[in-house]
């Protein structure tokens, strides 16, 4: 299996630990984001979006890191990262979409750049910007996870799933600019629990191959 | 069952689609986002996000579209909104994130608000931004969508999926700014087949009992 990625895409790190969760051993196909290394024609071939990550396995192209995630969830089913009751699964994807739809699509690096560049707008602005949309989705998935008896030492019971797979790229993005964490103690407690596990551990962006 | 939605909100007519292609009643319980009744202590008890669609079904309080309607296709699974092999799953949902994930939160309602409000951007700005991420998001998935044998009548094969359901609102949202879709046939094409079908047309803006 091939992970095309980059050492700092949110997007690419949850499909790290969803791997690493699952046991999969896979190579590392690192594409500069910074530098534009994914807007090479040849990679425009694997996805015309030009993000990461993009999955390989056994001939199937796979886009897009939730879809990702659901597919190796259905093709290699143990352990599993989404509960067996279908409201219990709508819950877990809430959650994952909570991150994945409503916090990082607005803070992810081409609308920063818009922001900068389009718009003209200072580092200053930029951060605000950042931090705003984290803290509004941080506030009420807070509200959401401790105001649930579903809520366990993860998000969801017990053991991780994909709203933990999203939670904490999430989290660890939250602190590029900063943001104070102190008004969400069951995020902070659930990413704690998380980063006590070698497969949320071993994707940190700090522990890829291609960290500057 | 009953939807909480708005009559312009394009997550919410997601949900309104899916339902209908399913064949299940439903009563709409109107919430007025342009005049913040989203917000109203009694309805963020339902969503701490303050968002619509909520759907409760049988004692189940449902949030975020997509898990919505990944619920509903489990919980009823016919006509099926996703194909049987995983990776052709994965391609559904992988449309339906493009739309979901990298183009819709990015010109949702708070956003635009933000942008005039807080950055004090004029209207022609705020258009500019909004048909940008459009562009952007529809440019390559006329790539993908035109590229590929799995591409039929709909997004995917023959029926309608998931795709069709995220794409369809976010075409008739492109509408509000006037966008040009005339570099989108494909696009376009499974637009307008889609239209053909009551289960798309009666969930349109236009037809809901709260439209104004």
């Amino acid at each position: 299996m091939k992970l095309h990625g980059y050492y700092r895409s949110s997007a690419s790190f949850r499909v790290r630990i969803a791997l690493n969760l699952k046991g999969i051993e896979y190579e590392t196909i690192p594409h500069h984001l910074r530098k534009g290394e994914q807007r090479a024609p040849d990679y425009l071939k694997l996805n015309p979006q030009g993000f990461v990550p993009v999955l390989e396995d056994d001939g199937e192209l796979l886009l897009q890191s939730m879809a990702i995630i659901e597919y190796l969830d259905e093709a290699y089913p143990f352990p599993p990262l989404l509960p067996g009751h279908p409201a219990d699964r709508a819950r877990v994807r809430a959650i994952a979409q909570m991150v994945s739809c409503d916090i990082h699509p607005i803070d992810n690096l081409r609308v920063l750049r818009y922001l900068r560049h389009e718009l003209g707008h200072d580092e200053a602005t930029v951060q605000r910007w950042y931090n705003h949309w984290i803290a509004e989705g941080f506030a009420a998935l807070e509200t959401f996870l401790a105001g649930s008896d579903q809520t366990g030492r993860f998000c969801h019971g017990e053991t991780p799933t994909l709203a933990d797979v999203c939670l904490v790229p999430q989290v660890v993005n939250s602190q590029n600019f900063k943001l104070d964490l102190e008004p969400y103690p069951t995020i902070r407690r659930i990413h704690e629990a998380c980063l006590g596990y070698a497969a949320f551990e071993d994707a940190l962006p700090k522990n890829q191959p291609d960290a500057e």
